[in-house]
């Protein structure tokens, strides 16, 4: 049943810094994320008893929920239960860390605010070894709709993934592990749990975030590090075209990191020069900061 | 906070029988209904103790299934369901009986499967009586993606309603009650929890469920009533311009039932001819059929 062999949550915090038994029930039936999809989430990388990447991704929360018209977030209440949800889970292994916040439930009041932390999912050791395949999908919408119906959610990370996963469904049902997301024009977007970065003409390329796709913290924190380093990087549009020409194909995301595109639809890439020095950067990009 | 008044759940039954204190969780932290959206849902009218047109909702909630690859919901167990939630509401009132049906927890085994009662939101009565008004918004794909992006979920009712939800604030920034959802290349879709039927040419008109909207159980109803009424029913292509030259636009739902569009985009609509004929053919369809 689950798209990618997901294990069970072990950590589960309320934002007030409880802890609960991950096997009670936590959320109330009426509960509008449960019913409508409704709130923001983000994943992060749990390493050595530390989140990485936080402050990046507690500022897209922020940002999700402006969205969202949810009340702001109060950054340090979640800086502070991030930590206390990466200590319990420990240094024994890699962790996914969730944040999820809801409308709260239907008849109004608070917002519901709470943690996990799961295990791996099996599918990520061989994707950052292996790399995926992936297809090409039709998102359905115009990399204009961001611009010209900004009440839409597109730049939001929601709750509302069911279209996302039944891409992942569908690809599987192809033979393929992931999906490259199309605009209606033909436009590269984004995979539906990651972010799209090619090699091309010695520059590290992303799709815009204007064009209707989530800003990735992943990717950022690549282009960071690479222009660090001196190499270009460019958000630029991109078309299926370039996915073929480019030297090197990637999906960037907070837990797995760095899943090489091996195959698009059905046709093998060659691995990429920078393949290597790619995930030197990403893993220098996440490094949990020390404690200051 | 709510977007329409909604009260909190009072009746809360999963699907084994079992009665829930709606004030105490339910849900697990990482259910997918919860994270992922990932889920179907329906929502019906109680009236007298009474779910109004079960097998129609039956029947989409399977459908949905279908289309999310969940396994198929025992619908003799739903139905088994549905009576004894109905009851435990009781005759004193109208409800609103929710249907939930998702894909259970992320690490996988059974679907999570309840159903809630709640009081109708405040706005239902004044909706009714004097009807709503509306804006149009791009919901932002073709009429052509059902048909070329089969994958995608336009034909089931998922828990994934964000976009829906913030289509519907946005129209309240704008001063109107309601959105009537337009395609990328302009031809009317459908309200953000409801069908869009127009009186035009002496027909009821709606847009065809392959123009990638929700097949209407309340807009389904009325047709079945009107054509044994001798009254022409169309499925067809509406477009803008239809909303204006119509004799009358209604949007039509479960629990609502019929909202009157008395103001589209600023502009006022004259009262239909066939406005009281309407109500009373909605009304019969939605009578629930005495125990057999």
């Amino acid at each position: 049943m689950p798209v990618d062999g997901a294990a069970a949550a072990r950590v589960v915090l309320t934002l007030d810094g409880e802890l609960h038994d991950p096997n009670q029930p936590l959320l109330h039936a009426d509960d509008l994320a449960a019913v409508r999809g409704d709130g923001a989430f983000e994943t992060l990388l749990v390493r050595k008893g530390r989140a990485c990447v936080v402050e990046d991704h507690l500022a897209r929360l922020a940002n999700s929920a402006r969205l969202l018209d949810l009340p702001a977030p109060d950054l340090g209440e979640w800086r502070a239960a991030i930590e206390m949800a990466a200590q319990e889970w420990g240094t024994a292994q890699e962790g996914v860390l969730r944040l999820v916040l809801t409308r709260g439930r239907e008849q109004g009041g608070a917002p519901t605010a709470y943690l996990t932390v799961s295990p791996m999912s099996d599918r990520v050791d061989r994707v950052r070894r292996e790399g995926v395949s992936a297809i090409t999908l039709e998102r359905g919408f115009s990399i204009d709709l961001a611009a010209t119906a900004p009440w839409q959610l597109l730049g939001a990370k929601t709750l509302s993934y069911a279209t996302n996963m039944a891409a992942l469904r569908y690809a599987h049902t192809q033979g393929a592990d992931e999906v490259i997301f199309v605009s209606a024009e033909g436009n590269v977007l984004e995979g539906p749990r990651s972010s799209v970065v090619i090699w091309l003409d010695g520059t590290f390329i992303t799709p815009p975030a204007e064009h209707g796709i989530l800003a990735g913290t992943t990717q950022r924190g690549l282009f960071r590090v690479a222009r660090e380093r001196g190499i270009e990087c460019a958000y630029r549009p991109v078309r299926p075209a370039d996915l073929i020409a480019a030297e090197g194909v990637w999906m960037l995301s907070s837990a797995t990191l760095v899943a090489r595109v091996h195959t698009l639809n059905g046709l093998a890439l060659a691995t990429s020069p920078v393949d290597r020095d790619l995930h030197d950067m990403v893993e220098a990009a996440v490094q949990p900061i020390s404690a200051g």
